[in-house]
Formats: C-alpha cells, structure tokens, sequence
C-alpha cells in the first residue's frame, strides 16, 4: 500500500512517508510483528543502548575473526544477558562437539585405561583398553596416561597440548593458523578423529552427553536436536555395542537429565552418515535408519548427511537411497546440510535445490540460498527453515565479516531461520549464545531487537521436530522462562 | 507454474521437474532471458571451460585481495577475453582515478615547473608555477622536481616513490598495509591529496582526461559517466578558471575524442561535492548544479555527493538542498553513492531509502541493499540500478571474498545492475576489464555466462542518463561490435 503511494516524478520526499517506509521494513525483518510487553520494551530499551556502545567500538566483533573476537564477546553485557536468555532449542549441533575441550581432558583422559598415541600428522588418538592396544598404523606406541602423568611432576603443559589437540581454537593468529578452507577443513577432520576414542568409549559415551545437556541447559537452551552418527560404542574388553544402544542410551540419558531439571523439555536424534559413503553403503543406511525411526519413534527426529560438501558426494549421488523411504510410504525426515560452500553453480552447489526436492524439514547451513533464487522462495514458502549458525560459517571459512553472512539479508526479511552452534567445542565456543550475540549484533545490525531475539526463540521450536501438542508444551514452558528473564533483566 | 507442481507431501524427486527447476533458477539471472546466436554459444562453451579450469585452481582470484589477485588475473584468459570484449558504458567513474600513475608520474611530474613537498603525514603534495610556491603548512619546503632529478644519475627510485604516493596499490601484504577501514580510507584521502594538485593544473586536466578516455577506450569501454568535482582548474601564473570552464574543457575534450575516435560514443559528467559540507555550502552547490545543467544540458547529466559514506553526512542531512530542484520544477536528476556501508541500521544505513526518496537514477554501490528489502523492492520496480564497483568494494574492505558480495545474489535475480570500476588508479586498476572479472568469475560464480555478460553491457546503456534515441544509437554501435567480437573469438 504505502509504495503505491510512491510517484517516480520528482518530488520532495515526505518525512512522514520516510517514517513509514522505515517502519514497514523494520517490520518485514525477523520478529518485525512482534508485539512486545511494557516490560520487554523497557529490556529492548536497555539492548538498543548496549548495542549502540558496542557497534561505536573500534574493535567490533563481528567483523573479527571469532578466536580474536571471544574474549571480547564474554565482555560484552550483551553477551551476559543472551547467556541469561532462555534461547529456545539449539536444532544443529553435532554429537561430539558439545562438550568444551576442559571437560574431555580433565574428566575422560584422566580416567583408568585411557592409552594416547601421536599420528604422523601431529595429532593424537585415543583408545581405553584393559590390555595393551594393537599398535595403530601409522602413530606412535600407545602410552598409558596413567603412567605417564604418574612421572611428571605437573601434567599441566600435557593437558594443554592435548586441549589444543581437541579443538580448532588457539590462540595464535587464527589467518595464520588456517590459511584456507582446506586446511581449516583438514585440521577439523583430525580433530575429530582425536575426539573419537575418547567418546565413543560407553562410560565416557553417557557421561559425555549428560555434560553436553548440562552445558546447553546451563546456557538457557531447552531443547535440542542432535546430528548424531550413532557409532559403535566400546567397552573397556573391546566388545561394541549397536546403534540401537548408542541411540537408546541417548534416549535415556535424556530422561535421566529431564527428571533431574524439569524445565529442561528434552532432545531428539537426527541419525548423521558421512557424504563420502558410496552409494550401497548409503542404501543400508537408509535402510537402518527407517527401522530405527520405527523403534525409536520419539527419539529419531530424521536423517541427514554430514562432512564437508565440497568434497563430499553431493544429495543427488544419493537420489535413490534417499528416496526409499518415500518410495515405501515410510516417514524419515530429512535434516539435510545443504549449500555450505562458495562454489556457486557447481553440483555440490544444487544440494539446495535437491534437499528441498527431497523434501527436506529443514536446511543446515543454507549459506549459498541468496544466490538461489527458486531454492530460496521454495524454502520460504514451505516454511523450511535455514539453520544458521554464524561462528562454523567464519571458523570454517565461508565468511570473514559476520555482517555480511547472507543470513542477515535472510533476517532482514523474516526468512524461516534458526540460529545453532554447529560444533561449538571445536570452536571454542559453547552452549548458544555466542551464536546468538553472532547473530543478534552483527547479522542483525543496529536494526534487530528484543522481537528479534523473541522470534528466534519461538522458530527453534515452530521449526523442530516436535509434534504440535509437544510445541505448545514447550513454548509454554518456555514462555513462562521468557517472563521471567524479561522481568527480572529491565 | 513449476512451483505449484512442487508438493508438500514426501515424494521421489522428477529428474525432468529438477531440470526445470535448474533451468528455471537460470533464467532469473542476469542475462537469463537473453536468445543467444550460435556463434555466441560457442563462445560460451569456450567462457564455461576457461571458468572451470580457473574455478579449479587453488588460487582463486576473486577469494584473495586484489592486489594479490591482479598478477593472476593478468594471467587469466578469460581476462584477456573480457578485455577484448565490448563492455558498454563505464557509470560509475570518478574524476581523478580514471588514468594509471606510471602516465601521472612519467607524463605530469616530468613536466616543467613541477614542484612537490612532503607532508607531516608522509603523504606529497604537488603544485605547478611559474614563481617558486609559497610554503604549504605541514609540508616540507617546495622542490622543484626537474631540479631534482637533474642532480640524479637515475631517477627511477624517486619515480617509484611518487607513484606509491599516488596510489593504494602495494606489492606489500594489503592486510597489513591496510588492516582496517579507517586506515585504508585515510590512506584513499591522502593519496587523493597527492593527486590533486597534478591534476587540477590546467595542461595536465586537459591531457589527463584525454589519457583517461584513452585508457578506457582501449579497454574496450564506449560510454562514460563520469563523476566530476569539476574543481577550480589552474595555470601556471596562479589564476584559476571557474567550474563552468572545467565543464566545457571535459565537453571539448570529448569531442576532439570522439573526433579521433568515431566508435567512442562519449562521456558525460555527474557533477559531485563532497558530502563533508554543510547545508549552507550545499545549497549553493545545487542552485550551481541546475544552473549548470541549464547551460550544459548534454555534458551534465546530473549530481552527487562522495567521500566516505560513514564518516559524512547522511543524504537526509541535505533534504531542504536537494529538494530544491523538484520544488522549482527544474530537473536535475541525482546519482547518489548510497549503501556503501557496513553499518546497518545507522543514520548513515538510511540513505539507501533516502536516495530512492529522492528519486535517485540510480544507486552508487548499493552495498547493503540486500538488508533493505523495502529498499530493494523500490531499486527493483523503478528500475534504479545499482552500481556495482566489486574491486572498489574489496579494496575498501566492504568484503574480502567477492563470492560474499551481496552482488551476486543480486546478479542472481537479475536485479537492476551494472558494473563499474569506481577509481581504478587508486585500486591498481584500470578501465572496466578487471571489475568484470571478479563480477564474472566471482560474483557470478559457474552459472553467469555470455548472456550475462551482454546484459551487463546492454544494462549500462539502459541505465545511463542518455536519451532514448541517444540509447539506440549507441547500442547499434555496440552490437556491430559485439559481433565482431564474437565472431573473431570463437
Ligand atoms: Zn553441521
Ligand atoms: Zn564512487
């Protein structure tokens, strides 16, 4: 209505026409319909003035690399009153990256029978064994730790450079350290190799993911939604379990953790295969993951496929795998990561326009979408929310600047979006409010507000997977939490 | 209609409905509805191949800062290609950056009665006279260079030193040179500095335009737009001409050019004052910009304000000033540089909707329009095109990887667009050639094409301020040597 009124003769612009436009594009923006409380007009109030002193800063942290940036984040007042926030659910973050990197050394390699050994490539493996280990090919003996911390006077400097093993932060010049996206992508992959012994061993396994909920809850979320491989798990005699077990027992590590803090509403399963897998082997797995969403059908949210895109098999490699479950008329929804790259208008660079095809729930990443046009007004239409998660996207190297991450051009037009972590601990992140502070100061500029912040929270539930009783249970819940942080922060 | 075919319900995706949709998305683009002659998709596929094999590469060009890149680039033959090829019209130029400073150095410094003194702030300022200068504050004393260089056995290092005064370009590592914003920005005002007094010298102005459409013509460049101080031009004896006569001196310049050069079309001037003035100082500017326009109506084509969008005043700053002309019915139409900002949601962030307000012809930059939906829209239905200047950006440090240019999702719906090379002496540019590339190869991506391309050039035609008829005439002198070049390149 109001650009009709616009005539392209020339003419003095008319300051009340001006206020509308402003109003009606800030109203078009992520949380623009808000309707806000006195209260929580008063707390944007206070949010507004505290962005304003930390956008006239020389140092901006969005625009810094997240390593440099962090410290300056934890800072922020903003920061401390996101952590306060009740977030909502936390829809993509990935199983072994939950825990900080403090919690893996200081509780899981100073448990018995943990074995280390240093692969050629400088990094490090881990395995918890009863008797000695099998050498590994290809990295040092296997040295207890036991034994080894037992001969030093102060493991401190071991416990560091195991940290720095387990996590991409450092805090050396994070350009220098990674180059590239090919290297950053290397070092993330030995990474999570480094991490793998230590979580897939079962003591470690549910002490891990009991930590992981405790780190989230501490930080204000509520729910999750886990990317999880569900791997063979191992017992100290070299016996694995199956991936009913590992997902059982993330069904009931959750009951445990929701009957001990219940005002926690709980966490869903989303079964991850790596993109490198052929074709058969993607077929099995399909065909397991259909049997597990049977027996497990409040755990297992849905399916998706994860590692890097640009060097993986793009989604449609895959069409006939991923098709079975629609072929049988059996429900598995699709969480696929998709358009997490920069090469525009390659194959990997369709995994956009085929997740959707494959009917996907939602978009991991979904950093290429504004140069998708079709893609893009079929996810809007359809209401398949975009996962952001603005701190993987700079650490991994798609962008430099948060403020020009596509997403806030998303959030300037309330695109179906929500705001996640990714792999917080390999990022020396944690929880979701950096991601959040990400997302709120640097995506959304001076412009996005307390509504802002209101809307992301209410997407991560509109947009999980839960069924529509269990989103009205929960944002009830979560309403109640929201009440009181605004009440108790103006 | 292919989206409505799309349903919700889980589905085994159509190999044709995909290929639809593929298609679809490619049309959308710019140049997307473009008919192509036989010979021009033959030289397409020669385009897609040259893009794939640089796509493939490890080095990247439009990934790495440009004056990294432009050794690469040279190298590229799909630069060599651009640079053969018809490009249209150069709209987005400014005065004293059109022309490389190996011709400044070697042409205007070699000339007589050259003086040059250096600043408190290593900058070097210039100043041609008869008599020796009186002394400049915070300069050292005046040298008379051809004094100078007559003492020397070689004068290449002072020449060197020069040129770097002269320029932003630096073999140096550009992010240490230029770690922020502020500093390169400061550094683009003192280089400006130094240019100054060389070019405003009367014979310099003169050659130095003529160098410049030189320059841009052997680029392959037909048209410029270029947008001109038009300051107070001066001679030897200290007496300075008026801005009436550094407008006419642009006017018979150009057609001794065009004389020389009947395939050159011409080039009209934007008339700009630097938006750190104040509104009493602004208002003269206009009333002399319409009194201009009355007396040139073919070389003036229309009005600006430069310098840093950031640290100058917002365009509503200047409402009463630049209403004058719609008020009095006279048309002056305006090119306002807008959105050339990182800062969202500042006053500074407003003068994207408040050039379209007032009814600008088109955007310069137009960086943040993808976070101003109402903004675009208005760009969109009123057919005001963005001037898109992707090595300007860079070097300014807007983006750092072109493939996050909000360009290329603007590119990727055929928004209104052309593209243009802002200062390319300042940049170690020159011409349109290397702006192109990175348009092409980065923003573009695989998917922009030859159809692209020659939209882009027909693009600058249509949005030039040149009268229709004018816009034919010269569009039939483009064509006839669009298919020569394609005929001669396939
Ligand atoms: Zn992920
Ligand atoms: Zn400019």
């Amino acid at each position: 209505l109001v650009l009709c009124c616009l005539t392209s003769a020339a003419s003095v612009p008319d300051p009340r026409q001006r206020e509308a436009l402003i109003q009606l594009e800030s109203s078009m923006q992520t949380g623009g319909q808000m309707v806000l409380t006195d209260a929580e007009q008063e707390l944007d109030a206070r949010f507004f003035k505290m962005k304003q002193d930390e956008t006239a800063r020389a140092a901006f942290p969005p625009a810094m690399h997240f390593f440099r940036a962090r410290d300056l984040i934890r800072r922020s007042p903003i920061f401390s009153l996101l952590q306060k926030m009740p977030k909502g659910g936390a829809l993509h973050v990935h199983d072994f990256s939950m825990v900080d990197v403090d919690w893996l050394v200081m509780n899981a390699t100073y448990r018995p029978h943990c074995y280390m050994c240093c692969t050629d490539n400088r990094s490090v493996r881990f395995i918890f064994s009863s008797q000695r280990p099998k050498p590994r090919p290809r990295c040092s003996p296997w040295t207890l730790l036991e034994e080894l911390r037992a001969k030093m006077i102060n493991s401190t400097d071991l416990d560091n450079s195991i940290k720095r093993n387990l996590t991409l932060f450092t805090e050396q010049d994070p350009e220098g350290a990674y180059p590239s996206q090919d290297v950053v992508w290397d070092r993330f992959e030995q990474t999570f190799g480094a991490v793998w012994g230590l979580v897939t061993y079962a003591p470690v396994f549910r002490d891990y993911f009991y930590q992981g909920l405790s780190q989230f809850y501490q930080d204000n979320v509520m729910y999750l939604e886990l990317r999880a491989l569900l791997p063979e798990v191992y017992e100290l005699d070299g016996s694995a379990h199956d991936r009913a077990w590992t997902l059982k027992t993330y069904r009931d590590v959750t009951e445990l953790f929701r009957n001990q803090h219940p005002d926690f509403f709980g966490a869903r399963i989303i079964f991850t295969v790596n993109r490198g897998v052929n074709l058969s082997v993607m077929t099995e797995v399909v065909e397991e993951a259909m049997k597990l969403r049977r027996s497990f059908p409040d755990t297992l949210a849905g399916f998706d496929l994860v590692g890097r895109e640009d060097s993986g098999r793009p989604l449609w490699y895959f069409r006939e795998a991923l098709s079975l479950p629609a072929e049988r008329g059996i429900e598995l929804p699709f969480f696929f990561h998709a358009g997490e790259t920069d090469l525009e208008g390659t194959d990997v660079d369709q995994n956009l326009l085929d997740a959707l095809l494959l009917n996907t729930s939602r978009i991991g990443h979904g950093f290429a979408l504004v140069r998708h046009p079709v893609a893009k007004d079929l996810s809007r239409k359809r209401g398949v929310a975009v996962e952001v998660c603005p701190v993987s996207n700079q650490v991994l190297k798609l962008v430099k600047d948060l403020r020009n991450h596509p997403a806030a051009a998303l959030m300037s037009e309330n695109h179906p979006l929500v705001i996640s972590s990714d792999d917080p601990a390999l990022f020396g992140a944690s929880g979701l409010s950096y991601d959040f502070y990400e997302a709120f100061v640097g995506l959304g500029g001076i412009k996005s507000n307390i509504a802002s912040l209101k809307q992301l929270a209410i997407n991560s539930f509109r947009f999980s997977s839960l069924s529509p009783k269990q989103k009205i249970e929960a944002l009830v819940l979560w309403q109640r939490r929201w009440n009181k942080f605004v009440s108790e922060n103006v």
